[in-house]
């Protein structure tokens, strides 16, 4: 339609446009399937895929993507999400408040290794698409992030755990889906054949963690990497919500960091008087 | 353990107790649960529901626990969060602050519905535990709601769907898992019968909406009231999420409510000159 | 004008309207004032106060509202919304993220206080414009609330501090002003009631704290209580702003409440099998 | 202090320790100033700067400082952040939620601008300390950006001004400080020579934007660029809490972006039938 002939009404309500959803009194779609054709007939993973995809997913699918999603819920209170949000729900606000403060942290350092894991893996995907092997893919793109003096690789390694619980068992569970032909297994013989390839490097085994074992499957299933981003979101708000929940059933008032009887230590400029004042 | 003799690394850590997760190098359990033993068994419904209440429910408890999540994923852009997700992916910031300042706007009057229906519905569970039948408690609680010249009934009615396409589906699906035994059929019976005795007293049937609806499932599961507004945002978390996606793939920078050649009505005090300047 | 006349342009816009700004290409007006009028003539607390009440302060009165806004700006980092601000910029997202993760637990624990005490004044003031004395008023109004067996009268008392040393220096600033005809001081009398009655009931004295005393210079200036906890967020987003700033010069990432060496007490179920395997 | 010596509650304190703020009962130092010294003897843009430098400005730095803040409070709501105040208001929410969900947003795009062209302006002085003359290099840097195929010089054009009338009074104020000496007006001059070079090259001015403008002004006092995303949100802070605090004046609930007789087009998948079901 001619922008010259739109009524203001058409033009505003083309402002807002998105394929997503379409409503009319009575009727709500999601991607073209009717809302009361969904409920109850597809898991809240395949949900999650229709919205984000605009189709629906098949059941083994979806089942991989609610197993990467229900892996990375939780990782403690010394995670500033779970802290904030915990701290939050001591201060007067909802639990959404809370929630919000919470996810809204979930950045580039918080939240972002998956993504910067799964482009990783995406670029030596890509090599191998332009006729490379997997070692030489993968060691082309080591030797790029080794010149760049990055000390970390990622996807690897984690402060915490010599090995990442979650890691072994999320590639595990990806082979097995690659067995029945549901992915093709292919990011997690990338993501094996750089550990591998750092061991040699390095000396030393520096293990999968869960943010590379979860790009591993969000790529087997062809998520972009920013959308893992939002993935992950989704996936640390169950803890983020139990933790505010069981904070909330409390009676601590403003929550600090430390012990209530602590302070913090000033390293500032020592006292002195207001300018012109005498000492 | 005594205070008195407690170190302060100990004091630190009490601090921070939780009764949701355990973490040591190498190990993370969540309610006792070793993830790994976790991770592939259980649903991401299920693992909401163990996060949330310290228990695994039954598959047909988390089944259920996602139909109610996957039925109130989005409701359109004229929905305040999901606008706000849309505006602020266009403004420069992560998808995950595009989703917090979304998710945060879910408070009493966008997000608490859903809570409102619960506690009455409650009220009318706690009078026939003590001893009144179905009908004379919701007659006795509809008194009082209408006594306090409240002109809506939580749960009931919808400004834009005469029939909101998602509620009979849902009541119906909560009939076949009461059916199967897997919840009782008690916030169902409520809420039906809720709706019928309003309809006597109006003259005209104001239908059960989608706050009803899942607050009748989060009910029948057992969630306490405050919790379903936890849960609404978990679920309408995917729509926000995939409206900032969306969103996020178009070039528009700063995308403000109105088409961008529009502006808005002033209303206040005319132009004036400042104070002591001539006109 | 009739809403059937109107263009869908017109309706539009009219949904967006404010008294506050008026803008055409080139032209920007604030509450009737051409831009260009007020900049440079004005101070930024007039500025925040036409935007906020629709005119122009004296010079006095905007003096007294950039004492109050001043006075509050930062109480340190084991108040959750510093705690946040500083946790959040190690997380890698943008500083006004950082500031909004901490200005959103401002709720009515963490920021609410001025505005209970500034209510409670009001109903003190409420009572003496229908003729109560304020021996009278102070007196009925406290009746009233031990009578609720709250445990605390607004405005009064700190956990941290015997006297806080910003309530007697501004209510020392208010006298002042009150004196030079700026405002009528009767808040502050009431405050002083207040403070004197409570101590006479309880045997000792619990001195205004914070959020009294900015409560009165609110109310001497004639701010609603809702407002105040707008003017607090303004105040205290000036110390997430320093802290948020200041450790972001540093090189945390991911910084959690406790030192990173440490981790929490888990306080839950102990560790189980998962039901049907053995143990 | 060694790391071993230290106790729990001293390694606790040293893990939040700042050079803001010193607390102990009774006592409250703001970089090392009594705060009781600090109230009614600096404006509020004086402690903003002291709390952002660790020094107390001048009284023309402050008042410059000032002037900055209040020229950018409001820009109206088809600017997302205040839109998403306005929406955030009728949603049932705190006003301070309302004002973070907003804040939220400005990122990059939204709130960056100023950002971006105070690093442009510190480029060309940069190179002037390197030894070359002003407008070699402008010249210089214009080429750069030119090459780059950037369409846009950070701090000069607005989309609805043809002169944004914020803009030359802010110039002709930092002249008028420089000329008493407060500043140096280098960076003034560093602006207008942008502007008439892009001018010569494009055969049409595109002149000053705000942003551009209050990056004169916070370069001329001596703010690093990333502190200036800060300094914007403090003063649009106060537009913010404006617009919500008139919107919440009003009876709207779960404001949408468009007029709620309204709705939104649908661009995605026509209606289709669930997988395996009839048409």
């Amino acid at each position: 339609m001619s922008a010259d002939k739109r009524t203001g009404r058409e033009r505003g309500e083309e402002w807002w446009q998105t394929g997503i959803i379409e409503m009319r009194p009575g009727v709500i779609r999601l991607r073209g399937y009717e809302i009361q054709d969904l409920i109850g007939r597809v898991s809240f993973p395949a949900m999650i895929w229709l919205m984000l995809r605009g189709d629906l997913p098949g059941d083994d699918q979806a089942a991989l993507l609610g197993i990467a999603l229900g892996a990375a819920v939780d990782h403690g209170p010394q995670a500033p999400s779970i802290a904030i949000a915990r701290m939050a729900a001591t201060c007067g606000v909802g639990i959404n408040n809370a929630m919000a403060s919470a996810i809204n942290v979930l950045g580039d350092v918080h939240g972002g290794a998956g993504e910067q894991a799964l482009s990783f893996y995406g670029d030596i995907a890509a090599a191998m698409d332009g006729g490379a092997s997997l070692a030489e893919a993968v060691s082309a793109r080591l030797d790029r992030i080794f010149a760049e003096e990055k000390d970390y690789v990622p996807g690897l390694g984690h402060r915490f755990h010599p090995i990442d619980p979650r890691a072994p068992r999320l590639i595990e569970l990806t082979r097995d889906f690659a067995g029945r032909g549901v992915v093709s297994g292919r990011f997690a013989d990338i993501a094996e054949a750089i550990e591998a390839e750092v061991a040699t490097r390095k000396g030393k085994t520096i293990p999968l963690n869960i943010d590379g074992a979860t790009a591993v499957i969000y790529g087997e299933l062809g998520f972009p990497p920013p959308l893992t981003r939002g993935l992950f979101v989704l996936s640390r708000s169950v803890g983020i919500l139990a933790h505010a929940w069981e904070q909330s059933q409390e009676s601590d008032r403003n929550k600090g960091p430390l012990p209530k009887e602590w302070l913090w230590a000033y390293s500032g400029t020592p006292a002195r008087p207001f300018p012109g004042d005498s000492d």
